[in-house]
């Protein structure tokens, strides 16, 4: 639906973390990105080359991606100015931000004039049931995590991809913008109205073979106050056969605020279980998948094997380590 | 806002609980109504005089209030053919459905044909912001409930109307539609985007005198898998410094969820409790509210003091015996 390859836009972002998207998508298709584009006093990098629109144009890219979140999800003055300029060059627009592409006037003016497209990827297009809570066939597992931002999708996609390696029926279901924007299809969980949430991500989820698994990506935490009642959603919507426990270890707190300090591992297990046994009393937790991106080789490697001492379950870092243990932890349920 | 009286309409309400829109105008501003209008096959009564429009209009009635909620908050062409009446009678309308009046093509038209004016409640009307999870200062109550439709919003009501008598300061704050119609004020939580929930109910109940009192109307249950991402965020946007337990003993499963068992009181204080630490570790269990709407004077009586005796909580229907036990209890907090 969106044309590759993309140029990433950063903007300014504020920190690394914002780039989120962007880093997804350079990730996991590498080969959709040409490059990344960053405006003055961006902090962010994702390893991609510095262009112009121009150079990007020259490189084949067709799309400009919206790479990077902000709080809220605003299209501030200065991105503005720029994206009328990557429309004037050419380029077709895609965004997960709240605020909308379509919305903004002097995008849509330059949009029309130019003959280029915007995609808002955040913008629910289905009519979304309220959840039934009926049992469905096929098998489930969602990403849980203590905060927001620990690696949930990166979980999910890795576990997906490993799964598939092996034979195993898989399909990542996207609940987010990167995850969208990745797979070109998903349910933008954070923009569905409340009451539908839920049943959102069942119609994301169907009944299936009953060998084949949904890696649902998840979003939030049953901890971080802004955006618990989305993840709860996603336990019972997703009615999850299994959990994995994802964890950032060096978070000083819980992202975006500063008064709430990051739950331990342990305390999200055992409420996520709790929650997740009303919609699927035979739910387990059956892996830990820590984001070990600010640890060392040493550091990381020991912060696993001490998590999985703890807890009794299989714990790695996909992104360093692969998810082949967390497949095998499937498997063998 | 929405001027009054009203003629409440119940439509073909399929059952008693369905009409709960009505019901709580018609008894907690019996003076704001002076009729109720029924389709064929309707099974709710709330217990005013049947009136035509005619009737009602000679009555003195300005507004024809949807007072019943369908399952997804459809109308139907049933119904539709009937508003359109209302309109030609000369009437405005106002509802609470998720599907708008004004999004209904032959009610608009006949709106602007005979002037009237179409109010939908349950449509947000503040752009509300993320939640930040700072502290407030006053002071929160929270109702929450073993299944939806288990007397929050009475407990509300009522503790809300106690506490006002006895001099207290004290808000009642709408969450719901039939809250909205009836104090003229609040937010539509259910019809709310996933990620601003949270932000909706610290706006709903900022900053207050220290001894006052914001009494939020509960919506759903934790443990009910349709709505149970609804009712997070109000325990975390609202970081509720007590919760008030709301049970409906009679109750044969969840409500629309045939599957799904109701849970212990217990279940719910002990799940929710926890939760509400991570917003309010002061947070505390302060009653129980019992609807025994279904139960003979003895038997609710006897079930009120058995539920007293195993929680050691104050525990009470508000409706039939009054709300000072659970106004004491917030007056010791």
């Amino acid at each position: 639906m969106i044309e590759t390859p993309y140029l990433l836009f950063l903007g300014d972002a504020p920190d690394q973390l914002s780039a989120k998207v962007a880093q997804g998508i350079k990730d996991w298709r590498p080969e959709n990105a040409v490059g990344q584009y960053r405006m003055e006093g961006c902090k962010a990098d994702v390893g991609l080359k510095d262009m112009s629109f121009e150079e990007a144009k020259a490189a084949g890219a067709k799309t400009v991606v919206i790479g990077v979140a902000n709080r809220g999800g605003y299209i501030s003055k200065q991105w503005r100015a720029v994206l009328v300029q990557a429309i004037e060059a050419g380029f077709d627009l895609a965004s997960g931000l709240h605020n909308l592409l379509r919305d903004e006037g002097e995008l849509l003016a330059a949009a029309q004039v130019h003959g280029c497209t915007l995609h808002d990827v955040r913008v629910p297009t289905d009519a979304y049931p309220i959840a039934t809570g009926v049992k469905r066939t096929g098998k489930r597992v969602l990403a849980v995590g203590t905060d927001c931002s620990a690696g949930k999708m990166y979980t999910a996609l890795a576990l997906d991809a490993a799964m598939r390696e092996r034979g195993m029926k898989s399909t990542f279901r996207a609940t987010g913008q990167t995850g969208i924007l990745i797979t070109g299809s998903g349910v933008p969980l954070d923009a569905v109205i409340a009451d539908f949430m839920a049943g959102s991500v069942e119609y994301l989820t169907p009944d299936n073979e009953d060998d084949h698994w949904d890696v649902i990506e998840g979003q939030g935490s049953i901890f971080h106050v802004s955006y618990s009642g989305v993840t709860l959603a996603l336990i019972h919507g997703g009615q999850p056969d299994a959990l994995i426990l994802c964890h950032e270890p060096t978070r000083k707190h819980m992202r975006g605020l500063p008064d709430y300090a990051v739950p331990s591992i342990e305390s999200v297990r055992d409420i996520t279980l709790q929650l997740a046994k009303v919609a699927n009393p035979a739910c387990k937790v059956v892996g830990v998948s820590i984001n070990t991106q600010h640890l060392g080789e040493a550091e990381a490697t020991a912060y696993c094997e001490e998590v999985e001492a703890r807890l009794g379950l299989p714990t790695v870092d996909p992104f360093r380590h692969g998810a082949e243990r967390l497949a095998d932890a499937l498997e063998a349920l």
